[in-house]
C-alpha cells in the first residue's frame, strides 16, 4: 500500500537530521522534530510532541529552544520563536511562531500562545491560558486558568490592538483582558473580571465593569493572615537565582504604586 | 513481550488500506487513518492526527473530507461526518460524528465540535470554541475563543434544545449561547455576554442578561474610525471566491435589519 | 544520526515490559505505556495516549487503572493515581498523579484533573472542565464545560483551600467554584455563576455574586414540563447497576434539603 509506506517512512524520519540538537537532550516516544530548530543542552522533549512546526515561510528563522527545557507530552512549538532556558510546559500546549520568551516560562496544560508576542522571565500560566497575537507580558506575571489576552477591538477586523501586562501582575481565573488594555505592574485582575484601558500599578480590578477596588496590599486571606503583595510570601516558589530579583522588583513596584497614590 | 508486539503492530498499520485516499495527499508523522474514510485530493494531514475515529456503529457512514484540507497536528476527526473543501484546523481539535460542514471552515486550537451539527461555508472559530450537539451555524459566522453553544436547557436531561446561529453573526470571546437561542443574521454577541431566546438581525447583545444595546452599525473603533458591519472592511480576509458572496449577503442582512427597525 | 536513533529506539519500546497489563487489553496506534502501571482487564487505550506518565518521584506508587476503561486518543494519565472500573474519557484529557477516582468517571474532551483529588462514582464532566488540586467530588456529580474548581484563595500563594462538591451537585457551563467553597448535595450552580462559601443542599446558585435563588425543585423546563431534581427523569442515562443507588441517594438528598428548610 502506498499510503502505508508514506506513514512508515515519516515515522522513521521523525527527527530531521539538519535540526541542531544540543548535548544530553532526551526525546520521548513518537516525537517529531523539524529541521529549522536549535535545541539547547539538557532539554527533555515529551512524548508525541512536535518541535519546530513549519510556517512554510521561506525566510523563517529557526526555533531556538534554550537549555534545560522540559516539554511535556503532545506539545506543539513552531519555528521562528526564541525561548529562554528552563522552559517548562504542561501537556497539549501550543506556542506559535514569532514569540520571544524569557527564562523559565511555565505553561499549564492546553495553553495557547498565539505568537508574535513578548513574554518576560519567570512567567507562569495555568490551564487554557490564551495569549493573543502581539501581547507583551512582563517578568514574573501570572495568568491563571481560562484567561484570554485579546487583540482585536472590533471583531473581526484587521485592527491589532494587543495588550500589555506589567511585571508581576496577576490575572486570576476566567479574567478577560480586552484589546488594548495596559495592566500596571503588580496589578491584580480578580477572578472573572474584565480589564479595559489602563490599570494603575498594584490596583485590584474586579467585576465585569473592571472597577478599581483598591490597592493589592489590602488583599488578605483572613484565616492565615497572609496578604498581598505576594512576593513577600511566595518568592520561595521560584528558582533560587530568581528570588533576589523578584524581591527587588516587588519593592520597586510598591514604591511606584505609593508614588501614584501620593500624587 | 506480548504487550510490545501489540504496539509495534499497531504502528505499522496506521493507515488502513481500505481508506480511500485522494491524489497528492500528504501525511505527517504518526498519523492514524481508519478505514471508513474518504480523503479528497490535495489534503495535508498533520502529525499525530487521527482521521475517521470509529463510532463503533455498524451502519456508520464514512468521513468524507473535502479536497485541499489542512489538518494541523494532534487533530481528531470522526467517521460519519461530511466536510467541504478547504477545511483548515488548528492543533488538537476534535470534530465528532454526524457533522455536516461547508466549505473552508477554519478552526482554532482546541476547538470541540460535538457532532450532529450543521456548519455553513466560510465559518471561523478561535481557540476553545465549543459547538454543542445539534447546533446549526450559518455561513460566514465567527465564534471567538471560549464560546460555548449549549443544548441542554435543564442539565442534565434528555431534552435537546440546540442553538441556531444566523449567517455572519459574530460571537465574541467568552460569550455563552444558552440552549435554544436563535441568533439573528449579522448579530454580534459581545465579549462575555450571555444570549438567550431570539436575537434580531444585526443586534448587539451585551452583558450577562443579554441586553440588546442597539444595532451593529453603531459599533465603531474610534481611533481608526472603522465600523461595523464588518464585511465592508474585512472581506479581503476571505478567499477571493467568497468575497462577492459575502458582500451580497451582508447587504441583504442589512436590508433585513433595516426592515425590522421600520416595522 | 544519533538523534534519529534516539527516536526509533523509543518508538520500539513504547510499552514498557514491566507494566502490568490485564487480559483483553487493546492498544491503539502510537500509545506509550510507562512501567509503573497496572491496567485492568478489558481496557481500551486510544491512539497516541500516554499512560503512567512519570512524576520522577522515587516512591511513586503505580497508576492503577480499573477494568474496562475506554481511554480515547491523545489522553495523558499519570502514575500514582487509582481509577475505578469503567473509566471513559474523551480526547486530549489529562489526569495527574495522586487522584483517587471511583467507578465509571466520564471525562469530556480537554478536561484537566490536576491531581491529589478525590472523585466519587459515576461522575460526569464535559469539555474543558478543570479540577484543581485537592478537590473532593462526591458521587453522581456533573461538571459541565468550562467549569473550574479553584484552590488558591490568594493567588499566587502556598495556601491550599480546595473545594468540596457534594453528591449529585451540578455545576453548569462556565460556572466557577471559588477556593474553599463547599457545594451542598444536589445543589445546582447555574451557568456562569460564581459559587463561594457554603451552599445548602438542593440550592440553586446564580450570577456573579452567587445568590441562592431557591431550591432546585422549582427549576423546570416549561415546554416539556420536565423539572428538577434530575434523577427522576435521567436515571436511565446511567448503567443499570447505578440506577437504584442514584434514586435512593436522590431521595435522601431531597429529605436533607426539606429538613434544612423546615429548621
Amino acid at each position: 500500500m502506498v499510503a502505508e509506506n508514506h506513514g512508515v517512512q515519516a515515522m522513521q524520519n521523525f527527527i530531521d537530521p539538519v535540526a541542531k540538537i544540543g548535548r544530553n537532550v532526551k526525546f520521548g516516544h513518537g516525537v517529531r522534530v523539524y529541521g529549522n530548530v536549535e535545541i539547547g543542552d539538557g532539554c527533555t522533549i515529551g512524548d508525541l510532541s512536535v518541535i519546530g512546526y513549519p510556517t512554510y515561510r521561506p525566510e523563517a528563522s529557526p526555533l531556538v529552544l534554550g537549555a534545560n527545557a522540559t516539554v511535556r507530552s503532545h506539545a506543539v512549538i513552531y519555528e521562528s520563536s526564541t525561548i529562554g532556558p528552563y522552559l517548562e510546559t504542561g501537556h497539549h500546549v501550543v506556542i506559535r511562531e514569532g514569540a520571544v520568551i524569557g527564562e523559565n516560562l511555565r505553561l499549564g496544560n492546553f495553553s495557547d500562545i498565539e505568537g508574535s508576542c513578548e513574554i518576560g522571565d519567570f512567567v507562569r500560566m495555568h490551564s487554557y491560558a490564551h495569549v493573543g497575537k502581539g501581547a507583551r507580558i512582563g517578568d514574573f506575571v501570572w495568568l491563571f486558568s481560562l484567561t484570554t489576552l485579546m487583540n482585536d477591538p472590533l471583531p473581526p477586523s484587521h485592527i491589532a490592538d494587543p495588550v500589555i501586562i506589567g511585571d508581576m501582575a496577576t490575572v486570576c481565573v476566567n479574567a478577560q483582558i480586552m484589546p488594548g488594555a495596559v495592566i500596571g505592574r503588580g496589578a491584580m485582575i480578580a477572578s472573572g473580571a474584565v480589564a479595559r484601558g489602563s490599570t494603575p500599578a498594584c490596583a485590584v480590578i474586579s467585576g465585569p465593569d473592571g472597577e478599581n477596588v483598591g490597592p493589592t496590599r489590602f488583599v488578605m486571606h483572613m484565616q492565615s493572615r497572609t496578604r498581598h503583595p505576594w512576593y513577600k510570601h511566595f518568592s520561595d516558589a521560584y528558582p533560587e537565582r530568581a528570588r533576589d530579583r523578584l524581591i527587588a522588583l516587588g519593592a520597586a513596584i510598591e514604591a511606584e504604586a505609593a508614588a501614584l497614590l501620593n500624587e
